[in-house]
């Protein structure tokens, strides 16, 4: 499993992912999901990728390489470099992930074994807001739009209820950081297959502003003073709100 | 879809059940999952049940009527009245998924439609305690232990968070509602699939005080007022934890 979380706010774009693989629970490693695949003056892209680590691996290799030419545009071959906006990049994200299907995907598949992959493509290109997509197994993909400000691939659904009560648009960067930790520590807590350290990424709707790229360590303080103050807070919480009325003791 | 919660606790048992079931988001229809099988005077039996409809109405109405006469045993019906113990009860409600899997469940097998189906069942026989069981699938079953002192079937991820962080053997039951409550709002409103009116049962750990139940109707004030509440303190609790010391703004 895997669990990769992009939010896209008012402030900037936040990308947070875990770095577990494993192949049952006997054989379980540590691997970088979210990668930087290009960072350029007016062009900067991070993909997060979970899923089968073959799979994924070919597709951002075959990315950074350069898809094979497309020969009715007359290319040599398709590069994020040559991406002219945001929806054709993860054209070629998806198109990278068809290829990845039709080669180490029906290999595996010949052998009964699943072979799927999702990614979230966030940055941006050119000098406005980033942007952030989520590429399917099948290679199609969404935009995040403002009525769901943000995405999850992998082990989505114990990190979910959080995000759903307090992200929005207009939640302020080191909220949506805070919150995203939070999901991601729900998530580490209720699946084995989610741990950390996680690769944390914000780029702010300036362009001006540098990116930021942190990974949070198994010891990190920060990450353990939240962990624990959630609790705190959560039991705190539950005594707050009054006991149902119709029962009796 | 469907979720159903257990809570075995040193204070009693709490019961909880949505009544969501449906064949794709444009058919869907409430029924009863949490059901009384028996409650007489040193027996009180309940179960909740998740999974294919028609298997777990076939499930109950084989439990109710008694399962076919187990000739070894040189019985002509075996029935909960005559269970000498939960372990005996939960063996007989085992056997009749086994029943109803192999009559409903290879009929759909055959037309390739999925018939699973789980139950939770609680309750006491004799003065004792309470006890949980989760039945599973394929008619085994496990206890619930107070190492983890809950059990979930149907849509469990979404709601699982806020249990593994708060629910311990010694949680008192007004609390346990009150989170198993959250729970079930934190599945309302991530997966559709799951909705009330929710049926609540309570059993004391003291075989004199009575059992309690309760339908949790869609316009329930209590509910409506905890929900509420929840997303603030969720809100204030956020904020009260720093903001990560990492980030530049």
């Amino acid at each position: 499993m895997t669990y990769c979380l992009g939010m896209l706010l008012d402030e900037g774009l936040v990308m947070i992912a875990d770095t577990r693989t494993n192949a049952g629970v006997d054989n379980f490693s540590s691997y970088r999901k979210l990668h930087c695949l290009i960072d350029e003056p007016e062009r900067q892209l991070f993909v997060a990728a979970a899923g089968n680590l073959s799979i994924t691996q070919t597709v951002i290799s075959l990315i950074r390489e350069g898809l094979p030419a497309d020969e009715e545009e007359g290319r040599i071959a398709r590069t994020l470099g040559g991406a002219a906006s945001m929806f054709r990049a993860a054209q070629l994200v998806g198109d990278a992930l068809q290829i990845a299907n039709r080669t180490v995907g029906e290999a595996l598949n010949s052998l009964k074994i699943a072979g799927g992959a999702s990614l979230l493509l966030g940055g941006r290109i050119g000098s406005g807001p980033p942007s952030l997509f989520l590429v399917y197994e099948a290679g199609n993909f969404i935009e995040c739009k403002s009525e769901l400000p943000f995405f999850q691939i992998g082990e989505t659904k114990y990190g979910r209820p959080i995000l759903d009560r307090v992200i929005r648009g207009h939640t302020p960067i080191a909220e949506a950081v805070k919150i995203g930790f939070l999901s991601f520590d729900s998530s580490m807590r209720s699946n084995l297959a989610v741990a950390r350290p996680l690769d944390l990424m914000v780029m702010r709707a300036d362009p001006s502003s540098p990116i930021q790229t942190r990974r949070i360590e198994s010891n990190d303080a920060y990450f353990n003073d939240l962990s624990a103050r959630w609790s705190d807070l959560l039991h705190d919480a539950t005594r707050a709100i009054p006991d149902p009325p119709f029962l009796t003791s």
